[in-house]
């Protein structure tokens, strides 16, 4: 719990890449945050299609976050540092690809803005998982200190590294949805992690960003689920990373699911010894505890994607064979809030001191 | 705008008819309502498949509006009018059928409490319309007089009798859509009634309600789109009453959309003399000018589902032929929101004179 | 009813445009159409992302098409008019863009073959309707002549010209629906025409094209309705030109439905004189006695689109308005289907002298 | 390969249970059905809904069934015994719930009549794996003993058996698509089955069947995804008959797809040894060399379920780990199809000796 000397006066805050799924979210998360009633953030995107002078409106990119009154419009400005320092800006939320995002974070640290990155460019600290990535850093050793510094920005497991971060690398949506189901009975250790751990993972369209592809024409995903990437999803390297597996002990499999948006990961794990369903509970539930964004469902009730779309929460269940020792996890979230902006929200509750749910619920 | 000695202390609320759509969304609605904050409301429903003595929790019908706080529960009371008396309730929702709200009015009335009624029970002034409900009334004498102070809860056309109102009868999701959309037009006299206007709306499943029926299964519904209720519709009333359209001026046909929520209407009308769309537009939005729940679409872009749903606007846009004399209005709102919950909040900020979007942005 | 000496050995038949989803289900219906059994159509397409020299095969293309028996492929072949003539073709349907037809079905026609197009080149009689297409004719005058000559495709229409037509314009998919509903009352001369018809329609995403674009992405169609093209749709020319309307008489309005598959029209007119339904279902019942794929609802059930969908049927249905003048008529088809590649085996079933329905039941 | 004195002339058939969705699809295929062209099944069910008397035709059923030829219905009737004497039916199939079929068996196999049975009534020889379906049988003894007699109808593995069996149990959908993943390797011997087999699976909606229950409510299903009976599903006795694997070697998770068809089930299994991709692949083709209804995916693309639905297919695809050990198998089809309709007619195929394939594809 944060204590009073370190609550915050809240920043000048810019957000880039506002056109994106991500970035719509971010923005309508942060006009609605009560720490931020008065100061509205910084809009930085690209003006795709338009005449260089034309000005973009977030109304034209979002035209659910239009306001009854009319006229009113909200500018999004074109990125440059120079508009970053006139605004006084002190924490930037990056929505933008990973390459982009590799590339501004060293600037901006430089000039002493805070930085929650939503991209995968920060989040992997071993080199053989970054791989997949194939970023091309132009200062490799620079690059290589603030790879250190990051800090992988799940509130549920590094609240105290992100409370002074200056580089806050927001989770992957699949990644948080199957680490904050496992983490409480890993560290536990409780889980016969040589017998292998299944990850069984759905995600909504929206996943998959707002590029048009094939993959995202309504015809392919619309009445359809297919699976992808199999043994080989960037996630993969994060939940290596964060609950301290190597790569034979645990599997990930990505489907694409004829929904918007929702993730649900079914989680299949063995237990060292026999155990009862009381006794996994009160892990998970004592883990989280103190943590508002993680709903632990106790008992008749699944886990459903219904219950966490539009929230910022992740939904927790469990299921214990008769045999006492095979479990079923059952994690929920909307990959575009506690998979994305909800998260990145909640690392700047964090970073600023306030309440860890401030803006979310 | 409300003066200062209109803005009042915040009643104490109870809602009946908790566990329908509509029921869920007015209670997610009053408890982020910045007015109640620390004023929760009285909860009112039926257990339904409940053993007597069990108690019902908010949490269990509607999964999605659980805290994050574990063990913190919602309870959900059998409506009883002793209960609500305890209570000091001043003000009561009621989501609950037309002949329940039929019912229970009265006796509220009678004790003191202010109505906003969800139903259809006290829409309709004219018999003749009502018919379609075939209400069996006890003291058809005192029904009657409640009848005709009953104020049609369209703030947009309304506002000053629902002030003091005692009995808002909040306005059906298909009338809505359709009624903001005409009601600028026909006042200003440019439409051509005697040509006919035709009313197309469309409308997601959860207008049907929560009842188990064969239209409301998945197999039915997806994929699938149908017309019902061609020429008899009872919202038809409503739009008579309030544009003062006799049955031949008008005509409405609903269908079911394959979605979850959200209406479009689309409306055909005549205009008397050949005009242009900036004079129509300047109509419209000049009617709308004080009113923050309608958003008027000025010129690329026709409404869409997409960007009301989860809001409580109404959005209008509007197409002239080249002809100068054919409109095609687009109107489209969220059923549950703008169609039932979110205007029923609305009509409250007005009975209570706060501001008119007041928990609704 | 065609007389035995009609009836014609099946031709040799080419399919261009196999990769579009109106290609795909044209190819699925010859390939199990009766008598076509033993003879392949030669497919044609462009090979996509292909390296030159590759071959692309028709399970790649449309993956639901493949056999059960492993390593049996369809090859696709790129259009050349040496292929054609090598092959003996001697009836072609062209799945291809409007440009692609206007250019190519002179040449065909020259070469003797005969040609059923899917696309909009061929459609319109009157130019000032084809404007819209903005065609570019190299040689204007035997584009004129061909114009001409082009039968309308709509068998219950025009069944007699296309039995000896070289050329036969498949007609567009909305256009389908609002015609086939409409043509047995205008017919019979009871329609009051001055009085405006309104035809609403509502189609699904396959009428858009598997081009990846803005609209067809999975986040823009799913869960919304939109309208668009008002007053400026390109089928509007085809409905006034089959029905023998002035543009005064019909408006019409196309919609975007998050379905797949299938168009529902609604379709508002009223009477010269007063009728009873008995009368007017009469009418529409008689005008397609002989018409095998339309199917009119006498009584209860008004048509949907879950019924039509993957059928080369259209529904027809039919209410009267109390004041016995107004009438609400409702249209389904599936637009791949009878508004496509249904209605163009449909033609060629007449054009041969085959029985209507074969292949398509 | 059936030689032809095995070949048989068409049974009299009746379908028992048509107006459900297995029912509906079953009718369809025998309609369509090349062998069964001149002689119509006779149809039988409930007439819900419907006064005595009253008759209730297939097209009310199922509309999209209606024929173009206006007036042509084709009746239901309600079921006896004599009826089916009367008729001299020789085939039932049963699309009846399982307590029906478990009574209604035994007789019509006394009266010498053959039956394919699509419930859950006869499929399971152990008496344990029986206990979920509470069967209360009156004659136990001769229970016992067609229990014994039935046949596993899954063609690929039992077609022998089928060639002569008196009852046919259909199989499971589920059920289906795990075992026609799993089956080849296990006989092959490569699993290690005592590390365990992971089946997480996905279906459509009609899997549920067509009674109105809160879970098939649209509201419930759309836009969502859960997972239920873990660790408690009826279809586990199947895998561990047919794939002689017991309790602790496999798992099975369903869950509710927010689509109308199909399944794809996600599997999760390990190799004694190391292998390689062609090797696996080589055994699961052979295996199915002579099996039309199952498609094996050999190279770029895994199964999904867009390309399986509304065939009768089931598609095979697998992803081997860089490890070498891990096997990820995905299999879809349709469960109103091979996973219910499509195969009871596969199984009529075998019975009579026609082509495995007649009237599926």
């Amino acid at each position: 719990m944060a204590s009073g000397k370190e609550i915050q006066s809240p920043p000048r805050i810019a957000v880039a890449g506002v056109s994106g799924y991500a970035g719509g979210e971010l923005v309508r998360l942060l006009l609605g945050h009560p720490k931020l009633a008065c100061i509205a953030p910084l809009l930085l995107g690209r003006a795709a299609g338009k005449e260089s002078g034309d000005t973009t409106f977030l109304e034209d990119l979002h035209p659910q976050l239009s306001s009854g009154i009319s006229g009113r419009q909200t500018e999004v400005h074109q990125f440059s540092w120079s508009r970053l320092t006139d605004a006084g800006v002190q924490m930037l939320f990056l929505a933008t690809p990973h390459e982009q995002s590799r590339e501004w974070v060293p600037e901006a640290l430089a000039r002493g803005i805070r930085v929650v990155d939503l991209s995968g460019a920060w989040r992997l600290k071993e080199a053989s998982n970054r791989d997949v990535y194939q970023f091309h850093d132009v200062d490799a050793g620079r690059v290589s200190t603030l790879q250190e510094e990051a800090v992988y920005g799940c509130p549920e497991l590094h609240r105290r590294e992100i409370v002074n971060a200056r580089l806050v690398a927001n989770p992957g949506c699949y990644a948080t949805s199957i680490i904050l189901a496992l983490a409480p009975l890993l560290r536990a250790g409780v889980v016969d992690v040589d017998a292998g751990i299944v990850c069984d993972s759905k995600s909504g369209v929206s996943g998959a960003g707002k590029a048009t592809t094939a993959k995202t024409h309504f015809m392919y995903a619309a009445d359809n689920l297919s699976a992808y990437s199999v043994f080989g999803h960037r996630h993969t390297g994060e939940l290596l990373e964060q609950l301290d597996l190597s790569t034979e002990h645990i599997q990930f499999t990505p489907h694409l699911l004829p929904i918007p948006r929702g993730i649900l990961s079914t989680i299949y794990l063995k237990l060292k010894h026999g155990s009862d369903v009381g006794a996994l509970r009160q892990i998970v539930s004592k883990f989280y505890e103190t943590s508002p964004m993680v709903r632990v469902s106790f008992d008749h009730q699944l886990p459903q994607i219904q219950y966490v779309v539009r929230t910022s929460y992740c939904d927790l269940g469990l299921v214990l064979a008769p045999d006492k020792r095979r479990v079923v996890m059952v994690s929920c979230l909307d990959n575009l809030l506690k998979g994305a902006a909800g998260q990145a929200v909640q690392n700047m509750n964090v970073m600023y001191g306030w309440k860890e749910e401030e803006g979310l619920l």
